[in-house]
C-alpha cells in the first residue's frame, strides 16, 4: 500500500520520490509546464485552489522555502497560514499529533511540512484524516522531493531526453536530503548515469544500493557530464571535523570554470541555493552562462503549484467517489 | 448603557458574556450554525466581509487563538493584519491608545484584542471610534467570551436543552478567564446546575455571587453531570506553591475513565486545549468516545465567524441610520 | 539618466524626492486624492494590482511602516509577502544581490525596501530586472520619500497653495531621512520658506545647499509659520551625548500651546509618529485642534497606494511598448 497514491492512482501526498512511478514524476513535470507561464500573465494567478486552506507547518526555520510555498499557494488563490513551531516546544510525537488534530479540526486542506527529523512528513501523512494532503518541504536527511522535481524540470527544459544524461552531484552526499531525492528521481526517469562526487568522509557507505557511481576526485567525476549539481555545504560539517577548512574544500571540490572544462561543452550547472560563493563554486561559474540556478528558483514555484494542485485534485476525485 | 450593544439592540463589540442577554447568546449560537457548514463547501469561504480590514492585536502571544481568528476572518473574505506587541513595549495606557488611534486612522474595521491585563478589551472598546468593533480574544483573568460561546455551541449540539443540564467545570477556577465566561454563559442560558471542582487554593472566595456549587472532591463533583469541562492547568501554579506536584494534582483532579464513571452515561468531556495529557486528563479520556475536544476547535471557527459578522452587521446598520 | 523615471517620463521606482520634477510630485498627490476615498467605500479595495506580487523587504524592523505598505498593497488587491532579514545576516552587498535575484526569479513585481544603510534602495533599483519596481520605505539617513509625500498631501489638504507657505521642521535635522525628504519636496513644490529648528549639535553643517533657514531658537523659528513639523527624537541621541536630557530638550525644543502661539493662527502641527509625548511635544498639542497627526496616518495609505499603482502603470506601459 502506497501512502502517496490514492486508489485511483493519483498523487495524494508528496512525501518522497521513493515509491512513485516514472509516470507520476512525468505528470508532475507536465503539470509544472502548464503553470510555468502563469507569471507571464498580467494577473499571475489561477483560481484552482480558491477557498482552500493551506498551512505551512515549519518546525525548522526556512524563509526561503516557506516563501516559495506561500507564493505558489497564493498564485493558486488558496488561503495560506504560516505556523512556525520550534522543535524544542513540539518535538515529541504526541504533541505533534495534537497540533495536527487541532489544525485538521479547523478544516485545513493541506499541510506543507518541514521538520528536522527524517520521516516527519510520512508520520504526518499517516496520521491525517482522509481529506487532508501533505507535502514534504524537507525532513531531516531523508527527502526534499519538491526540490528534486524542480531540478528535474530545469534539466528537462535544457536536456529533454533523460535517457542520454550523465549527471554529477557534488558535495555533502552523506547528509543531503536534496541529493537523496535527486538520485532517486534521476534513476526513475532513466538517466544514463548518476555520479556522486565527495570526499570519503561525506560519502554514504552503501553506494551500490543508491544506483550511483562514486568519485572522490572532482575532475574525474565531471568528465563528460551533461549536468553538474553542486550541493550546499552546511558550515557545521567543518566544525564536526568531517572536513578541513572552507579554503581546502574549495581547492578540491569547489567548481571553477577551469574544472568545469572537462564536462560536456553544453553542460549546465545547478545549485539548490543559497550558494556559499567561494566555497561550493566561484562567482564566475555561479553567474556564468552555464548556470541555471535562478531558473531553478522560478521553476520551484511552478513545480510547487503542480504538486499542490495535483494533491487537491486527488481529494476532489475522492469526494465524488 | 451597554458598551457591547448598539442602539438597535445588535451586538457591536464582543467583550464579555456579562451584560449580554440570553437572546443575544442564542443569536450567536444560531448564526454559528449557519457558518458551521461553510467548511464542507468546496470553496470554503463567504464574501460577507470582503474589503474589510481586521487587525489581530495580540499583546499576549498565542499562535493557537490567533490562528482561529485569522482563519475565521479569511473565510469571511476579510483582509487580516497580525500585529504582535510585547506588553513590555506597550503596557502603558497612553501608548496603547496611540497604537489604537494610528490603526483606526488606517481605516481598520475591527480589532481582535488579546491582552494580559483584565479589562483591556473594554478599554479598547471604550476608546475606539464609532465605526470600529472590538472582539475580546482573552484579557487577563477576566473573560474569554468566544471560547465560552464555542463551548456552548458544542454543548448545544449534543444536549439541546440547557434547562436540563448539570455541568461541572474542573481545575484552576480561580485564575481562569475561560471558567468565568463559561459560568456566566451557562447561567444565562438557564443551565440547571453549574458546579466548579478544584482544590481550595484554586477556588475563588466569593462563590455564591457566581451562581455555582463548589466541590473540592472530584468524584462528588462529577456525580450525574451531563457535561465535564476540564480547564488547562498553567504550570506556574505549581511553581507558585498553590499546588503540590503535577502527579499529585492528577491523582486528585485528573480525569480518568474510572473517575468519569459516576457522571451521566451520556456525559461529554470538554477542554479548551491544548491538553496537558497526564495532568488534567489521561489520553484514554482525551481521545475517547466522550471527548468532544476537537469538535470544540471546529466550532471555534464557526463561532468566531458568527461574532465577527454580527459586529459588522451592527456597523452597517448604523451607517444606514 | 534618471533611475526613477521610465522613458515615457512615468514614475518607475520611488527612491527619493531628489531627481523628481514638480509635475511628478503633483501627479503623486493627485493620484493620492483618487485613493483617499477608497476606505469610505463599503468594500474598501480596488482590483488595480490583482495578481501582482509585492514583497516587503525589511532589513530594519518597523511594524508601523510595514503595516501601512501591507495595507496599501492589500487594498490594491495585490498579494503581499513580508520578509524580514536581519542586517547581520545579509548586510553584505553580495548576499543582498543574491536575495534580490532569488526573489526576482519568483516573479516578484515590486520590492518595498527598508534598510539601515543610506543608498540601499538605489542599489536595489540599479540591480533589479526591468520589470520590477522599487519603493524606498526608508534607507539610513538618506530618504523616506513616501513619508514626505504623505506630509505634502496632508499640508495641501489644509493649505492648497504651497507658494504661500512658511514651514518649520523642528528636531533632529542632522540624522533625519524624513527631514531630508520633506525639505526637498517642499522646495520642489515651491514653498515660500522652509526653516529648520534644532540645537547646533543636531543641525547639518552645509545648510545653504539644502535651501533652508536655520534656527536654534524655537520661538524665533516658529514665528508666523503655517506648518510646524516635529521630528521624532531617537533616544540614542541622548546616549551619544549629542543632547543633554529629555527634560532639557523638551524645555527648549518641545512644542507646547504657549510656544505655538507665535505661529500663524491657522498653523497645523505634524509629526511622523510615534510621538514621544513630553519630549517632542506635550499631549495637549498632540491631541489638540491644530494637530493633523492622525490625518497623516490615513493619508499614508492613500499615498502608498498612489506610488505603487503609478509604478505598476509604468511597467504595464513598458510591456506594451
Amino acid at each position: 500500500m502506497n501512502l502517496q497514491i490514492d486508489k485511483s492512482g493519483r498523487l495524494k501526498h508528496f512525501l518522497s520520490i521513493d515509491g512513485l512511478s516514472e509516470q507520476i514524476l512525468t505528470d508532475i513535470l507536465n503539470t509544472g509546464e502548464s503553470f510555468a507561464s502563469v507569471p507571464e500573465q498580467s494577473v499571475k494567478k489561477v483560481p484552482l485552489l480558491r477557498g482552500k486552506t493551506i498551512v505551512n507547518l515549519f518546525f525548522e526555520a526556512s524563509t526561503r522555502t516557506r516563501t516559495t510555498f506561500e507564493l505558489a499557494a497564493k498564485r493558486l488563490s488558496a488561503d495560506v497560514l504560516n505556523i512556525n513551531i520550534s522543535t524544542s516546544a513540539a518535538v515529541k510525537g504526541e504533541s505533534l499529533l495534537d497540533t495536527l488534530r487541532n489544525l485538521e479540526a479547523m478544516h485545513v486542506d493541506m499541510f506543507v511540512v518541514r521538520h528536522c527529523n527524517s520521516g516527519a512528513a510520512h508520520f504526518v501523512a499517516r496520521h491525517v484524516q482522509p481529506h487532508v494532503s501533505v507535502i514534504n518541504a524537507g525532513d531531516g536527511r531523508h527527502a526534499h522531493p519538491t526540490q528534486a522535481m524542480l531540478d528535474m524540470f530545469t534539466i528537462r527544459r535544457h536536456k529533454p531526453d533523460f535517457k542520454k544524461l550523465r549527471v554529477a552531484i557534488v558535495g555533502d552526499i552523506l547528509h543531503s536530503r536534496v541529493a537523496r531525492s535527486q538520485i532517486m528521481a534521476l534513476n526513475l526517469l532513466g538517466a544514463a548515469e548518476v555520479r556522486v562526487v565527495a570526499p570519503l568522509s561525506l560519502l554514504p557507505t552503501r553506494l551500490d544500493s543508491l544506483g550511483v557511481h562514486a568519485y572522490t576526485n572532482l575532475q574525474e567525476g565531471l568528465r563528460n557530464v551533461d549536468v553538474v549539481i553542486m550541493l550546499r555545504l552546511q558550515k557545521e560539517r567543518m566544525q564536526n571535523a568531517l572536513l578541513p577548512s572552507e579554503h581546502e574544500y574549495f581547492q578540491q571540490y569547489g567548481l571553477t570554470e577551469q574544472k568545469l572544462s572537462v564536462a560536456h561543452p553544453d553542460a549546465i550547472v545547478m545549485h539548490p541555493g543559497p550558494i556559499n560563493r567561494g566555497v561550493e563554486m566561484d562567482s564566475r561559474v555561479a553567474d556564468g552562462p552555464r548556470s541555471v540556478v535562478l531558473q531553478q528558483v522560478s521553476h520551484g514555484i511552478a513545480i510547487r503549484m503542480a504538486v499542490m494542485s495535483m494533491a487537491m485534485r486527488s481529494q476532489a476525485s475522492e469526494d465524488e467517489a
